[in-house]
């Protein structure tokens, strides 16, 4: 069959597949996780709980929330030449590079690789929801030459994921903060990692190849960069003076503004962003930090007057990550980590239902030529 | 807006993007490269000015191609702590697995990165052409503690590459035969991999990321593994007089019998298989060559009156490897190694006329759930 006539560019409102994970709930600004409200889920349980919910399709019984925890506590120590590998890459690299690096490497260490059998890929992501966020934390001491930090086994997965970013044991109220800010970021329907991760889990690959490939998409500046995008823009107006003439003068250059609006939805404010503007202002303990504030609500105030747009969640996580003292060029790599949860669960509908992906094209080439 | 309730699974027969680099015109079963017949270019040119014509847009001048090649050549020795990062990995490891790691190391290593400009691109591509292959053909040596074979200056592309493989400069006949192989493997519009690569481009990440990306897929056993489980299905029947009733034990059990039909077309043979057919009949020496030859068209015929379907590229393209004396193992990474060009090409041509890919989805799961 040659294909129909009809082409939408970049899949816009096109279904690519049928999922029961989560749907972007458009016409009421709502992220439904499994019949759940996000934000709901965000307020009330933790990350792995939501993960559990993500990968395993149901809310864990205490039971199970035990054993699920315990399950990914034991996978955070150095596998392999893990280490090793990423002291070998470039020190001005990515590091969404080292995170794609460390986890292509982690795979050929998986003895259940190429089980693709649901007791299978739920032991394979028990261990990458606690490898990769060793791996994220640590990629930024192996860049800059320092040790790694393991966790400590009085830290819970949370804080400890966020002590061995900065060495330094959070608060409860960190901890907290970084929990909430992992289990927003966690799921989203059908952006472009994802949807990179069930095309090419549709070859029947392996789960660490599919993660892998939306390693490389989620470091496009397109999508998961948005986060970095958003807090080097806001330090470069250095002042809450110059919030207003920066945007306009972006603005009237017609230069893209990260941090606003999104492809599908948004006609009201970003829920994960209002709860993310939430906890910034509650970390907010200094006059440096109540004008880093000041300085973001300007700028969606600006935003909303001059183009009628909101905030989307980068706006208001990249100055949460700040505030919990992480290195900016860590916050897609942590996109990266709290979107795992939902991209195991997706690759693993899609071994579950698979159908390969194979599109056609129109071609607009030449036809018909001859070699002399 | 939400989505329409049309959905295709695997985007079948759904027109993903606009094209100028090939068709497959399922009406004459011919593969369009931009403008010329794939098997037209295989018999008359070699795999890098198809390369050319892929990457480039045109045939290449007799001088452009002598800058190509040279381009190319020049990058093929150990960049950075490639090889060291490969004897890293674990030796029981899928060699597409050392392939995916070691493009996600060397990508580190690339100065132009994250320049997407047709200059930029084009060094990465000539980068890339010169050390697919070495990594490939290395990646064997390396998995199985054998010290590594570098490229002879006498020898051209194809011939260095099928002799880094298997240690012994080729004949004429042989060289020519790969360098054949590699074109007709070259491109083939829009394969779940080249798919996966512009998905994951459309986010503006770098190309090696797209690549990595593509590994993953080809890696797949509905993909790029096909011509691997050809060659061991033969080899599994034994004897000319077990090819019959092994397919036909198969077929009743309805297990997939790798190496026939294709998603989009095949109502004729597949031109590349017929050109496979002769290039093995051509590599024919021995009387053991010769029994392998007679089975392979004799599972040609018994699939042919069964099931009505034609042998594939991957039927034929097996023997091919097979006589060269190329490891089984290797077939996929050499398919990939042969397709880079085509891919490099997809990608390129994303990043000139991007729209980041973002489909929807149809939700099949629960709503309107409550938090106890």
């Amino acid at each position: 069959m040659n294909p129909s006539d009809e082409y939408r560019p970049g899949l816009e409102g096109v279904v690519a597949t049928e999922t029961a994970i989560s749907f972007l709930d458009v016409d009421h600004e709502e992220i439904v996780i499994r019949g759940y409200d996000l934000i709901a889920l965000a307020r009330h349980l933790d990350y792995l709980s939501v993960a559990h919910l993500l990968i395993e399709g149901c809310l864990p019984s205490p039971g199970e929330n035990a054993s699920f925890t315990k399950g990914v506590l034991g996978h955070q120590t150095w596998e392999g030449p893990i280490e090793n590998v990423l002291r070998n890459l470039a020190p001005d690299g990515h590091l969404m590079d080292f995170l794609r690096t460390g986890l292509s490497c982690l795979a050929t260490y998986d003895p259940d690789l190429d089980d693709h059998s649901t007791d299978a890929t739920l032991r394979q992501a028990l261990r990458l929801l606690g490898q990769i966020p060793m791996i994220v934390a640590n990629s930024y001491h192996i860049k800059h030459q320092q040790p790694s930090i393991l966790p400590d086994p009085e830290l819970g997965y949370s804080a400890n994921f966020l002590y061995m970013i900065t060495g330094r044991k959070p608060t409860i109220q960190e901890s907290q903060a970084f929990d909430q800010l992992l289990t927003v970021y966690s799921e989203h329907e059908m952006p472009n990692s994802t949807f990179a991760a069930i095309v090419i889990a549709s070859t029947l690959t392996d789960l660490y190849g599919a993660l892998v490939g939306a390693t490389a998409s989620l470091k496009g500046p397109l999508h998961g960069g948005a986060n970095e995008a958003v807090m080097r823009m806001v330090l470069d107006m250095e002042t809450i003076d110059q919030v207003e003439p920066w945007l306009l003068a972006k603005l009237a250059a017609k230069e893209r503004i990260m941090g606003f609006g999104h492809r599908v939805y948004m006609h009201q404010p970003d829920p994960r962003a209002v709860l993310m503007k939430e906890l910034f202002q509650q970390l907010v303990h200094t006059p440096e930090q109540e004008n880093l504030f000041e300085m973001f609500t300007r700028g969606e105030m600006v935003m909303q007057r001059e183009k009628g747009l909101y905030p989307n969640l980068d706006y208001y996580a990249a100055p949460v990550y700040y505030l919990l003292g992480i290195p900016i060029e860590l916050y897609t790599p942590i996109f990266f980590a709290a979107r795992s949860a939902g991209l195991i669960a997706h690759i693993r509908e899609q071994y579950a239902h698979n159908r390969l992906f194979r599109p056609r094209v129109r071609y607009t080439g030449a036809r018909h030529l001859q070699l002399d």
